[in-house]
């Protein structure tokens, strides 16, 4: 029977979060997650018998920490009449934590999205946690009345994804609030301006 | 002296640009990228001293060529009435041969990019790569006069490298002109969208 202490399990894949943003994928061992997290040789192999369960758990993970901030500041947040001022700052708030605190957990998810390239085995799993993203993304949307089309929330998840590379991978001084601030704003009227074939010459 | 034969220098830099995509950083030895390259041993080591040279040679590599093909582009396109149209046209284009044809060496640029988190020593260089290429993208538009004021160049640029590395980390034959040419609309018509300031409710 596999280990089930869910706390242990958190502590390796926390642990294993803070390896990858640190040392990259080739940081990441069996080995040096147990020791990371204080526990005992082995433990990381009973929870994750492969290297690539040990990846995946750490996708999951950073995915679960995720959509919980998200649900979080739709909790908070409330339904107003400027929807596209408010979309901008639910953005504004999330991009400029997630470059900035919680730095490390994207890093680590970057991390992984390059190596799924190189292990495509893990592809359809990393895709499945982003189609989850994306439903519940739309789903929050939609709770708070916001006015990105649902058909749209895609092109806002992946242009905010990409802004977040970016972010996270430049020094962390250069980081502002009005920086950050102003690209979510175009991050969301990019989002807003409808299909391409409303305004361009190509079909 | 140094070696400066530049077609030998060429050959590795390229070699080592296709081991950062296909084996990651921890990929790329100075031996690696040799054989890659098909040049005897300790050619590597006389052009490149040390391993940060080495990252640092594909970084450059990678910006002339990308350089290189904007230029092309601008010289191929005309100056148009039409110049959002135009500019989306142009995006879409260059951001489909990048994550298409030319994948492999934008997926070195980002394992380079999360290497120098690693690294600080390599980050100020990967940065003045960075400011080049944004001083001759605003001065390609300006050729061109296209509509991007010159102070959103930057977000373009940003929201550009940022979609481009969701489109090069997925799978392949989930990439099409269609979805590309959207991408490239939303990152124009954001860009284009003035700043934040300007309807939104943040100072």
């Amino acid at each position: 029977m596999p280990p089930t202490n869910p706390g242990r399990r958190r502590a390796l894949t926390d642990a294993a979060i803070e390896l990858l943003a640190g040392s990259g994928v080739h940081g990441l061992t069996h080995r040096a997650v147990e020791q990371a997290a204080g526990l005992p040789q082995g433990t990381a192999s009973n929870y994750f018998r492969t290297r690539e369960a040990l990846l995946l758990a750490v996708a999951e993970r950073v995915s679960e920490l995720h959509l919980a901030d998200m649900a979080e500041a739709t909790r908070q947040a409330e339904a107003t009449a400027d929807g596209i001022g408010q979309t901008v700052e639910l953005l504004a708030e999330s991009l400029f934590g997630a470059a900035t605190v919680l730095r490390t957990r994207y890093l680590a998810i970057f991390e992984l999205q390059l190596e799924a390239v190189r292990r495509p085995a893990m592809a359809p799993a990393l895709a499945g946690l982003q189609d989850t993203a994306l439903r519940l993304t739309a789903g929050h949307h939609a709770d708070l009345a916001l006015p990105i089309p649902r058909d749209r929330v895609a092109t806002l998840v992946m242009l905010y994804a990409g802004a977040l590379f970016t972010l996270v991978t430049a020094p962390p001084e250069s980081i502002t609030r009005e920086g950050v601030h102003e690209i979510a704003h175009a991050i969301v009227q990019g989002a807003l301006s409808g299909t391409s074939a409303d305004n361009t010459t190509s079909p």
